[in-house]
């Protein structure tokens, strides 16, 4: 196989995407920078149409087709963000699309996907059930396959990306990428490599699903175990073929990072660049932030690729995180079980201004002394600095945490 | 007292500002264009360096002081987003700078505005403390007081903000923006109506703290008394009196949002925009998405003021959000007080495919019968329905709910 896209596919797809997309904004991020040593950037595809870069590739594709495969009509399988940008790529140019979901995909992009006009299949648990309904629905209609990755058109969609970082940000050095089936890496670094081939590129995987990195060990696709992960856009367990040829090709390497790295990045997005990022879109941000890019004085873009992150997940995502930042902080200890007890040790609480969030107190646990209970509590610190100090105060008085 | 704030003074702002701050993005928001029957486009002002609009105003106040001010330094006190831009416009300008805030304030604004090089003495529990010793120190060092509204320059700072969206949206009919001290209503303001008076200007308030509306019916500002809110940015207890006079004078209506509607315009700016809108931030969507604004077919533009929201109350605001959408929902029942009587309740949830997030049993509960127990169950619904579904899977099953 050889690779087919090209800069004059994705200049071409520019001009098709032109009113279809919004061009998202390229924002500086001063606290990175000055965290890293190096000038920081974001493209924010997040807030892109759909919430997500994947519409670029759909509309781009969808415009490319004959006019007798339009008239068949489209099919797409996809658990979140290719579904919405299928269906408004195919609204936005009149052609029936049909999704085909897994049951178990979120009410909120099933609504989204659904809202677009396209008809929405729901079927099956996980991606690959959904996968093969697509596959029999396609067999049976005639429609079109609309590949969410390996697809020379839908690469040179997401393309575009490149071209719009480099047009804002001449002097880029560096550019960091979410990788899953490898599309947007693939397009970003055919547009990037040939305008300005001093460009380092850098795809970022979850370490749960590190399935381009593998294939670039072995030295082609192949199916990984995936562990769950919260960057489900980027859990894809085999790398494409088309993507897998460019990446290795054009791509200076692949990086991983960590279900920690990731959530932290999540909560840096909302709280200093106030957008929401998903765990997939986030993944540069979490390279970046936690000095995974070997760089200093450069100008660095990472893509933060989508934002559609379930909200049900978010206030879990902020917890974790500021537990992982000692800005929350659970903890046992013991007091004696009589009148006024409770309030003496909450005092010491009070005395260091931290917020309590959570209380248990119990009789019941096996261990405990016919005199004593048990507290369970959860306080909101102001830092490290002040959870030390809540935990010396409270060990100076004599008691124990558990 | 007469109005001085113009056009010009507003276009010699734009110039000043113009490689201070970013030039935001203006944002369509199809989902709110739907569901009111308007075209709705939010400005995007939380994305504003600083994480605010304020660094307009500060950076256009600073630039037009005598040298001789300039040497004598400036003062200013916030416990918020006035205190960044301020700080952040000093250091633009090589400008001593001192903050005073309230001790209370969120370090992470304290932290924001000593990393922009500003000198910050904490002072004393609410922000009037804070104006009282920014007041003592002015008068022992001479520096220039920056008021965060009431000022001519601040005020044409603010409403280089109605430029841009009429630069990049002529075809505006209406602009709903928030209103504290009225600063950034002022200046918008007077740059729609001074190039195209056609357009509608509507201030929001939060009902808690509508001093703006008050000061309005009486014919002068007057302090109110000022209810807690988590619009805290606009939680001004009487309205400026160059600022009063510009909106008695330009601005249609002021209306006012409660704190429900302001959660939930925050988490939908979350789940749909992708962004982070801090409470006063997202007044005008809470406005839009209420329905309190009576337009059809009409290009409506929001201004999202913030997006300095603490991050310890965002979780929060998802959860109390998604309690009022029924996307969450806590109840209370009896069972009877003998083993696998729990896990025949747990089945009726399960068969509904509801998560469950909390559950509490208990046998303390006084109006108890012998043979009970009572459970405090939290699970997360899909919709309305899916509760609806739940609650009633539970009583068929002869279980009480309370």
């Amino acid at each position: 196989m050889s690779i087919n896209v090209n800069l004059e596919m994705i200049k071409a797809a520019q001009e098709v995407l032109k009113d279809a997309i919004r061009k998202t904004p390229l924002t500086d991020c001063a606290g990175m920078s000055e965290k890293t040593g190096n000038q920081i950037y974001f493209k924010m595809e997040n807030l892109q149409k759909t919430g997500s870069f994947k519409i670029r590739g759909a509309v781009n594709k969808i415009a490319n087709l004959t006019d007798s495969e339009k008239e068949r009509g489209i099919i797409a399988s996809s658990a979140g963000n290719h579904a919405q940008g299928v269906a408004l790529g195919a609204k936005a140019q009149g052609i029936r699309a049909t999704i085909v979901m897994p049951s178990t995909a979120p009410m909120a992009k099933v609504t989204a996907t659904k809202s677009y006009g396209a008809e929405v299949i729901l079927c099956g648990e996980v991606y690959d059930d959904a996968y093969a309904k697509a596959c029999e629905v396609q067999k049976a209609t005639g429609a079109v396959f609309i590949h969410p990755f390996d697809d020379d058109y839908v690469i040179a969609g997401q393309g575009t990306i490149g071209l719009e970082i480099l047009e804002e940000l001449p002097e880029l050095d560096i550019v960091v990428v979410p990788v899953g089936g490898g599309g947007i890496l693939s397009g970003i670094a055919i547009a990037l490599k040939s305008l300005k081939p001093s460009i380092k590129i850098i795809g970022v995987q979850t370490a749960n699903v590190p399935s381009m990195q593998e294939a670039l060990k072995i030295g082609h696709p192949i199916e990984i175990k995936a562990i769950a992960t919260i960057a489900d856009g980027i859990a894809v367990k085999k790398a494409g073929s088309k993507t897998f040829e460019i990446i290795e090709k054009y791509v200076d390497e692949i990086i991983t990072v960590t279900e920690d790295e990731i959530a932290n990045a999540i909560l840096y997005m909302m709280e200093k660049n106030k957008v929401m990022a998903e765990g997939a879109g986030a993944t540069a941000a979490a390279a970046i932030l936690a000095g995974k890019i070997n760089a200093k004085n450069k100008n660095i873009c990472g893509v933060i690729s989508g934002g559609n992150v379930d909200i049900n997940l978010v206030d879990r995502i902020i917890n974790k995180s500021l537990f992982n930042q000692g800005r929350r902080y659970e903890f046992k200890t013991r007091i004696m079980d009589k009148a006024g007890e409770l309030q003496k040790f909450l005092d010491i609480i009070k005395e260091n201004r931290a917020n309590i969030l959570s209380l248990d107190a119990n009789i019941f646990e096996e261990s405990l002394a016919l005199n004593t209970q048990e507290l369970k509590i959860v306080v909101e610190c102001l830092n490290c600095e002040h959870k030390t100090k809540i935990l010396n105060a409270i060990t100076e008085k004599g008691y124990l945490i558990y």
